[in-house]
């Protein structure tokens, strides 16, 4: 059958004045594109479509098609089509000279290829807080009177140094409280001037994905993972190489085949499935980090929070000058939107990547850090972390029995550690997560599903509960609504 | 002459069973390097000076060199040269499965060519306040109690919006409050939906640059211009057109070749020779940017300091939907570290760059913002820059008479607009602008020479000059020890 479009063209090809072929398809889409025939947006007909509609050669459609995107009178949109575009030159190109007005229509959003791969994986999610969200901590058990109150005190009278860019990676109170912090409570060794601050540890990725990786490179990534990791490798080009995950953490291919440029890991409490790295484990990963030239990322977002046994040592501080890029948050402990993190940069790359930095993004925020400091030097920090230690493993031990009580203890993923701000609900493989999680979702019930966090297909299927974020007395109601939308997916 | 290594390398050639010759130099170079003669990090010789020194063809060198890095041997850093990999595949391939402690050496430090590339161009100055220095403005005169006051208030006991992950492009708040003043201000019209809250200018321009710009795209800058706007481009793959500024701003091609992705401009205070964008300027490249498909960004950093004759309204109000995007900061309104941006999108691209926000840098910061939002609508954001206006026009009236009485009139660069927080002091073109800040900035005088910010060679020279900063009575000394900087520039 000829579609609409097809049979105009056939006919101006027949209006056109003796020519080669191509020529006279070319002016008759032209033609059609500049009376409004083929209005803006609208699309082509498929090239293959097009030449068998018109008795003629795909290459020769394929060619004209190109010209005209070559002109700007169509665009392409990579796996979509091709589109009469919403600016085309004739109109428009006088609009050099003539009075603006002429060309009123709005330009083309047409987006980069990074920028739709971005959005196509795009991932955070627009409700924030609410029960059962995952890797939220309890905002308001924070003493946000303590930290004002230090603020105020800063900001009344600030130095000059607190308000101009800062070159520095970040506030040096800041760095050399971190310094003795993370060496007490996480076993990391370091100088202050091997701290970075950074707007979180999204900026902390970015950073180092941009400084080490060429595009093509390899990055290691744990499978399952955090999803914005994954993105901002995206949008930097690098080739992610997802790795499964077991008991004892990321496993390592048998051989390396390529040369990992980055991995990035959780040693100290996989995302999302909640395992520890093994010694063994850590040993070769950072064999193979050495072997192949690269860098272990150790992401250690919420190891403050674990309930029982010792605390988990950091990868970093396992052997001397070792190849990994500590990465750590105040998301967890102090409140998402505070929106600070830092790096600790291995000495050979500590100057290169501070300043990087502030040719990138400049410094700043150095009011809110150096309150920070003083809250971690007065002790109020340690202090905080212990009281949440508690008030956490109080509401998970009481989501576990929830969990125990009515789907029975097969339903608690196997690598549940006890620690962190979330753990992962066990789903039978044929179970529609993303379903159940969206029903939940849209009665104020925010689990997340399994499935979103792996990057390749999977038959893992489950539900991540935050208990940090939420008191006893809403979990038991919230339960009973997760429950209703696991019977009606038929779990 | 022959060189050691040459030497080395020639008598090592002898020492292989015969072969073909590049298997020869393989394991010639291979043996050296495995044995430590030629130790890591070392330079290897370039492939024409080595194939000189061995009688060998150039193209032999080149493929032993590429195999040599193929395999991790040597790397290549691209106008340095080859380099021997700090970690050579044969002594620490075994490391997957032996134990740690066999590779022992540190890390490669390599950075990737963005890294490389964008360290090559760092221009971020370590030294942000003192006399002259240029684009900061009097961060001591900021009303910081009453701004102080009103954040205690919000963050003794902040909201739980204020406290996660933002989604919303900011704070709705700050978002209100923008709408009005930048329509009152600066004729900018806009939905507060339209608003993105940033990490400054550079987290904006990145924004849009990953999200508009393919690898390859061109982008339009000013020559002379902002060094910031250059290295996000650079990291970002983009191709950087410098166009020429005159007294009516950028001066665009007479026929555009190309379509600019995307036009970056300083239309109401050119950064940084301060001449302002005529309006048939300005309409001719709104119709280049429809031509183009593309679109015009518009930075208008430090538009609201103009102290004399009309304001002159932004680009981005001229027309209706115009393919502008407006990027603002409070680094020059309010004080840099503040580190609070906004740019107003196009309603096309709203959703998408918001949404790419949050997956890129996740929102937050949000207690400074709601601060902030309260502290424009009482009033005293206004206020404040109405003083500034003042106290800034006194002191650039100073500085201009200061220059004039000691280097005449002519000294004062040609566009120079009574407006901004810098001036630009001209130099002959024989003079060494760089030499002379050098020199000067080691006496704490901290101009910055023009000539650093174009981008291909030129013959301007000059300093760059901030007054807002520095107190009259400062003023008087430092231009002292700049003229003997002059003096001993032969200037």
């Amino acid at each position: 059958m000829h579609t609409l479009s097809g049979d105009l063209l056939l006919q101006r090809l027949g209006e056109q004045p003796a020519d080669k072929l191509h020529k006279r398809l070319y002016n008759a889409i032209r033609t059609s594109i500049l009376d409004g025939s083929l209005p803006p947006a609208s699309r082509l007909l498929a090239s293959r479509d097009l030449a068998q509609e018109l008795g003629l050669s795909r290459n020769t459609v394929l060619t004209v098609y190109e010209q005209l995107q070559a002109e700007g009178y169509v665009y392409s949109r990579q796996g979509s089509g091709t589109f009469v575009a919403e600016i085309v030159p004739d109109r428009c190109l006088s609009a050099t000279i003539a009075p603006i007005g002429v060309c009123a229509e709005p330009p083309r959003a047409e987006l980069s290829q990074r920028g739709t791969l971005l959005l196509q994986h795009a991932s955070a999610c627009p409700a924030q807080w609410g029960v059962f969200i995952p890797g939220v901590p309890d905002v308001n058990a924070f003493p946000h009177h303590i930290l004002s109150k230090i603020q105020a005190h800063i900001s009344r009278q600030p130095t000059v140094q607190c308000l101009t860019y800062s070159n520095q990676g970040g506030s040096p109170e800041l760095q050399r409280a971190l310094v003795d912090y993370l060496r007490v409570s996480r076993s990391v060794h370091c100088e202050p001037e091997q701290i970075l601050i950074t707007e979180g540890v999204h900026q902390a990725i970015d950073l180092v994905t941009r400084m080490l990786c060429n595009p093509g490179d390899d990055a290691w990534i744990e499978e399952p993972g955090y999803w914005g990791i994954r993105n901002i490798l995206r949008v930097n080009n690098v080739n992610i190489c997802p790795m499964a995950v077991d008991e004892a953490g990321m496993v390592p291919p048998e051989q390396v085949t390529g040369r990992p440029r980055l991995i990035f890991v959780t040693p100290s409490h996989q995302y999302p499935l909640g395992s520890v790295m093994s010694l063994s484990r850590r040993q070769r990963l950072l064999g193979m980090a050495r072997a192949a030239g690269g860098w272990i990322v150790e992401d250690d977002y919420d190891s403050e929070f674990r309930f029982s046994g010792q605390p988990i040592p950091a990868l970093q501080g396992l052997e001397a000058d070792a190849p990994v890029i500590y990465i750590g948050t105040f998301s967890k402990t102090v409140y998402p939107a505070l929106r600070l993190g830092y790096v600790v940069l291995p000495k050979p790359l500590m100057n290169e990547l501070k300043s990087a930095h502030s040719e990138l993004y400049r410094g700043g925020h150095l009011i809110i850090q150096s309150a920070l400091a003083q809250f971690i030097r007065e002790g109020h920090y340690t202090a905080h972390i212990r009281r949440m230690r508690l008030l956490y493993a109080r509401r998970r031990g009481f989501l576990t029995s929830l969990i125990e009580q009515h789907l029975g203890k097969k339903a608690l993923g196997r690598f549940n550690s006890n620690a962190g701000l979330h753990l992962v609900l066990n789903l039978p493989a044929e179970a529609d997560d993303v379903a159940i999680a969206t029903a939940a979702n849209q009665r104020g019930v925010l689990v997340r599903p399994l499935s979103r966090y792996y990057m390749l297909p999977t038959d893992r299927r489950g539900l991540l509960m935050g208990f940090a974020s939420v008191p006893e007395e809403e979990m038991a109601t919230a339960f009973n609504i997760l429950l209703e939308c696991l019977h009606a997916g038929r779990v």
